[in-house]
């Protein structure tokens, strides 16, 4: 069945387009474009028209309100690049709008397998004439710089002339959004850095204010040109528009396809060339751009489906979300994925841990090579992370942004920002979890041990020992309703975690005669690893005996319950109404917190205590964080609560579709849709990567017939399948793979073996 | 012996000069003037130019880095009013500077008899010639809105002409200290709103941009005009400029008076009209104003001095500290104390509980009648504590600002600002001290029981129950090296005083026949006072077994102590140059916290651990807040450690006149003032006012041959006095006291009688 979403013939709200505009953007990583409309939102009507660049950013001004030491000043945000989206029609005379006439038609599509978008309007104008106007947008997944809109526009009940103004605008301003935390607040923009009008084509330079990042956008058109085809160049809009009328008879269609390419200085020495190149390399080979999106897909698919029976809702909302997480990650070691991916402006293009503990999983398992390159990235910015460890006092060890786009802290509240160091542990554990999926000993060599090593140097500095504990004061864990607290949970399992494992990529590089020169590269003091380990042993995870369960802090059991019953249901999130301080007086969490431990590190507690605690933690989690239920509905299946976990995976799988956190219109969750796949792949089938080998402890969730799912393991390609008979995974390709299922030990020993559990 | 700190022929740098601004500076409660130089400072030199009203404000923003609910968005801040001190002098063609030519004497003094200062300068032009000019400059306490400066000058060596401009300029901006967080950034300014020149007098109105206040100053010259005086009026700067010249024989002198007078619209229906009747009640009258102030002071003098014999250089700094504290007091009830006076910007003007817990222990024992207008400012703004209370979530109860003005918080990082809560017990406290001391019931009925009721209410909808304990968490104390704790020791002592005295207080009123009225206009619920007294009872202390001591917060000890030996002493004060998280996860204190409280509550732990306490913060504490020395002075006093108690209060007295912190430029130190005066009358006196009337527990200080001072008690004054015979208190006047001494109680039944111990 094709992979298509759709939906038709809606109401045209302004609500509606809005969301639209989110879930029908168009991104490859690299390049995301929002799903607006080509000829304007109608008047009144809030839009955010933006086109971003994955990792491009400026460097804005963020004041705090009480300069304390080392707070930062700054932060980076993703910019606004050129609006190429723009084309207006006009018949006759009459310019089309969806907020003027009559439309008839309307139908908006995600083809998932062609890699496009598309609107389709069937329109009346108020003078009575009929048109229908078909978008077909594209960004390329094999020419990252290139997005694509293909318009035909054929008259119904009439001739006449059609007049057709496209532009390209290089002064676009971020969105700005003064009263939601979640977005930044605009006026950032690109300063206009020299123009090429070469023929019909137009090369827009700009340049940041600050970060000293230069982008090039170029805008090209496929048509035969009728003879009255001019390009005219705005200097104060730095603006080109590309003008034309003809005549079209009746039934007879316009097909124009219009091209725009970017290129930026992060990537490119020469970005107005860069763009040229480009622009030669796509122009005019539009079904050649489509049918390589088309191959790509087929093989994504292939690849990374999550296929699910007997219920085409989900199986639908989750062929969205992967594809949404195929859109948003960056690929080439320069960038990650934003909170957002690449399709609106919420939390300004910042990473956050969402990427490694979230998202990771999915391409760890289905595409380890682009989880590679997001791994790259931190690496890449670890320099950063050692400067910011040492602005927290930090003599050792690096500390990670909390958020950022190239590394510099961009979080301006530090006690749910900064404070937040299992980032630290997260990305750790991320490192990890690549290694044991791929075995991948280069990374390990090159990087991943390195990243290991800072970040436990990281624990040990700021850990303390009392009263032979190993501890973790003043720091903040996922759960933001309670900040700057001693032995977080969650954060001291991670710590502990990061410790084991640093000294674990040490013991391997000596194994592979690779640690005296990267111990001496690293400094790696003598009984430093030792040290590593004895903190390990007497890390201290807080446990109350009383209530029998882990508290996510040293005094979380020490505070009132928040009343969740007496809380009006207009005053969620919670985070929207009420003072930080009087959030954290409370045991009321934002999200998964002690119960993300749990689902990370098996065995961490007695399934009689994480049992306990999960149904404590239930009680007082309002998910008013989107990275939440899916973390409930993998402990859920961990601790055999089926229903459970049936019922969290149905609030996290349609978040977006059914824009059930009321911002959808800011862009996707990215993290939320990672967590789907969790949650089915880690949860459902109960998918581990051990050092030992992957081990499976599936069920089938009751509303579904069977699902499936394709994995990598150390270079080896399996899949997994589940269905009233029963589960099996089957060696596709590559070396033989020992794996457990259903706590049976099984060798797949060549492509074709199964087994069956 | 005159009450006189002069200095004289000093080196003229511009960090003196900065210095002296404060020090020099003339108030009185309502107006403040820098002492800077009316003729400029030298090019170069970074002055802070400024005339400042109590309680007058504009609103400024003060944008969150990242928004959260309920964090404030804009402050109030302090204005810089008109400048009225400018004064220039040519003399035959040369301009009189202090960076030109040289300067032969030169004398700078304040006159704590006078009221006055001076500055005296024997000067030598380039050319060669040379004059005295002596600037006398004074801020009346009879007549508030008046400021005056009396010059003379005299040829010395020559006679020739003389021009001179003196200049009212009401276009002025605050001074911007961008890089210290003590400061405000300035570009905070009044907006011209016309100006009357009347003859030879210039009123010039502004008001403000946001806060909605107007401010009128007048400036006029008390001359026999010379024939071409005339002023002038620059609509650009908002300025007038008074000329004229005249000849000057050698040795003859020219006297010029100039009267400044400034209303504001918080005191004043109409600022110009009264500016208008305050100059024309003022000028021509320099010498009554002169005699009045006279009068004033030695009232002032004779009621509230600290005398110390033996060291001159002691008693001269007290009477320098209690000078400042009586020019820096608000005395009408709509203002209160700035951290500064109203000496300089530091801190924007903006009150904190340093006038409840360091200065009203002044007022209440030496001015009782304005320590009652002190408390009146609380009352003023009890309503805004009110609406603060509910944005932090409190459905009771009244939380006042951390720091305001106008009763707005003013705080930008709440974890040491809004966090404070302890706020509310200092300000309770400083009611029930008022009363103890002087029995006002009127004060209690009308205003003194409705703040303790609705900071009782605060802490129990703050605090929670636990393990049958009453809590406190997630407040910051006194100390902001630990922010956002559970049960910090001081602030739950303070509650259990405030909950008590809210007690105590319905109590009275019940005795007065006026608690039912009261109860039924503040809906006082049935039960609500038991509640008040059960929490009281059962407020959790935190003590720890092991050390023997209480920490400062539940997990204070279990953070590792900072080590203070290893710390650079260019890395204090500390919070100018670690991250606050860094500093949190120490043992570390800026300042008494744990210790104050043992100053407050007398017996509230066994003498041993006190001292254990005592002896365990002195280490960790760094006294990088200038509130600190004199309360380690107290306790030491307390705990009998004579030693420890003149060094803490040797550390103190000095604080601003050796400029000790380096920042006495941006104002004085008016908390630490009033410390000085507690560790002498309530540390080495021993004065505490009980429920049972006042005792004293005193001891000479050893480098004194004695020390003594006066007290008011319920309307009677006393006096105590100690030399190496021993110590005395005489009742002066009023009813009969009955008092403890040494332990030993007495009866002091009419004027004249003594008790000698």
């Amino acid at each position: 069945m094709a992979r298509v979403y759709r939906i038709e013939n809606f109401p045209i709200t302004p609500a509606a387009i809005q969301v639209q505009e989110t879930l029908f953007h168009n991104a490859n990583g690299y390049l995301g474009v929002r799903g607006t409309l080509e000829e304007g939102v109608p008047a009144g009507t809030d839009t955010m028209r933006g086109t971003y660049i994955n990792g491009f950013y400026d460097i804005v001004p963020m004041k705090q309100a009480e300069k304390l030491y080392g707070l930062v000043e700054d932060k980076e945000s993703m910019l606004n690049a050129a609006d190429a989206q723009t084309i207006r029609f006009t018949l006759e005379g009459e310019r089309f709008s969806m907020a003027e006439g009559r439309v008839l038609e309307i139908e908006r599509a995600l083809d998932m397998d062609a890699g496009t978008t598309l609107r389709r309007v069937v329109w009346r104008s108020s003078g009575g004439r009929e048109a229908e106007f078909r978008f077909v947008r594209m960004a390329s997944f094999d020419w990252p710089s290139l997005f694509t809109i293909d318009c035909a526009v054929t008259p119904l009940n009439f001739s006449g002339k059609i007049e057709i103004e496209s532009t390209h605008c290089a002064l676009v301003r971020n969105y700005s959004s003064p009263d939601d935390p979640r977005l930044g607040e605009g006026g950032c923009y690109l300063h206009p850095d020299g123009q090429v009008i070469d023929g019909d084509m137009s090369f827009l330079a700009a340049r940041t204010g600050t970060s000293g990042l230069a982008l090039c956008s170029g805008v090209a058109h496929d048509l035969s040109l009728p003879a009255d085809a001019r390009i005219a160049y705005d200097e104060a809009r730095h603006e080109a528009a590309f003008r034309f009328s003809l005549r079209l008879e009746q039934g007879q269609t316009l097909r124009l396809t219009k091209y725009a390419v970017f290129c930026d200085s992060i990537r490119e020495s020469d970005p107005l060339e860069a763009s040229r190149r480009e622009m030669a390399r796509s122009r005019g080979r539009i079904d050649e751009v489509y049918r390589a999106q088309r191959e790509y897909l087929a093989r994504f698919w292939e690849s990374a489906e999550v296929s699910i029976s007997g219920n085409d809702g989900d199986d639908r909302s989750m062929q969205f979300n992967l594809y949404q997480l195929l859109q948003a990650a960056g690929r080439d070691g320069k960038c990650s994925i934003a909170a957002k991916g690449l399709s609106g402006e919420g939390y300004e293009g910042h990473y956050f841990w969402d990427t490694e503990m979230y998202m990771m999983p999915f391409f760890t398992l289905a595409m380890p090579n682009l989880a590679r390159k997001l791994l790259g990235y931190r690496y890449a910015i670890l320099d950063k992370a050692r400067e910011n460890a040492r602005i927290l006092g930090h003599k050792k060890g690096a500390l990670y942004p909390w958020r950022t786009i190239a590394g510099r802290e961009c979080g301006g509240y530090f006690p749910s920002g900064t404070a937040q160091y299992h980032i630290d542990g997260d990305i750790a554990y991320a490192v990890a979890a690549y290694y044991l999926a791929t075995g991948d000993l280069d990374y390990l060599k090159a990087q991943g041990a390195e990243i290991l090593l800072e970040t436990a140097r990281l624990w040990i500095d700021v850990g303390c020992w009392y009263k032979g504990n190993f501890r973790i004061n003043d720091v903040t864990g996922p759960d933001e309703y309670t900040c700057i607290v001693n032995n977080n949970y969650y954060t001291n399992a991670c710590a502990h975690y990061n410790l084991r494992w640093a000294v674990k990529a040490a013991e391997i590089l000596k194994t592979e005669g690779a640690f005296d020169a990267w111990a001496a590269r690293l400094n790696v003091a003598a009984g430093e690893l030792e040290g590593f380990t004895k903190a390990a042993d007497a890390m201290f995870l807080p446990y109350d005996e009383g209530v029998g369960i882990n508290p996510q802090d040293d005094s979380f059991l020490q505070k009132p319950v928040w009343d969740l019953a007496a809380t009006p249901a207009e005053n969620h999130p919670l985070l929207m109404h009420y003072h930080p301080l009087h959030l954290y007086r409370y045991q009321v969490c934002k999200q998964a917190d002690t119960v993300l431990a749990y689902c990370l590190f098996d065995g961490i507690e007695s399934p009689e205590v994480m049992r306990r605690s999960f149904e404590y933690y239930e009680k007082i989690t309002t998910h008013d964080s989107s990275l939440s239920n899916c973390i409930f509905s993998i402990a859920a299946c961990r601790l055999g609560l089926k229903d459970k976990a049936l019922s969290y995976f149905g609030d996290s799988l349609g978040l977006d579709l059914l824009n059930t956190h009321h911002n959808t219109k800011d862009g996707v969750h990215t993290a939320n849709m990672g967590g789907c796949y969790m949650a089915v792949v880690q949860g459902f089938a109960g998918l581990r990567i051990g050092e030992d080998g992957p081990s499976l402890d599936p069920f089938l969730p009751e509303k579904w017939t069977g699902y499936r799912f394709r994995f990598q393991y150390r270079g080896s390609r399996l899949q997994f399948a589940m269905d009233k008979a029963g589960a099996s995974v089957t060696l596709l390709e590559g070396s033989a793979v020992r794996l457990r299922l259903k706590g049976a030990w099984a060798v797949l020993d060549r492509p074709g073996a199964v087994v069956k559990g």
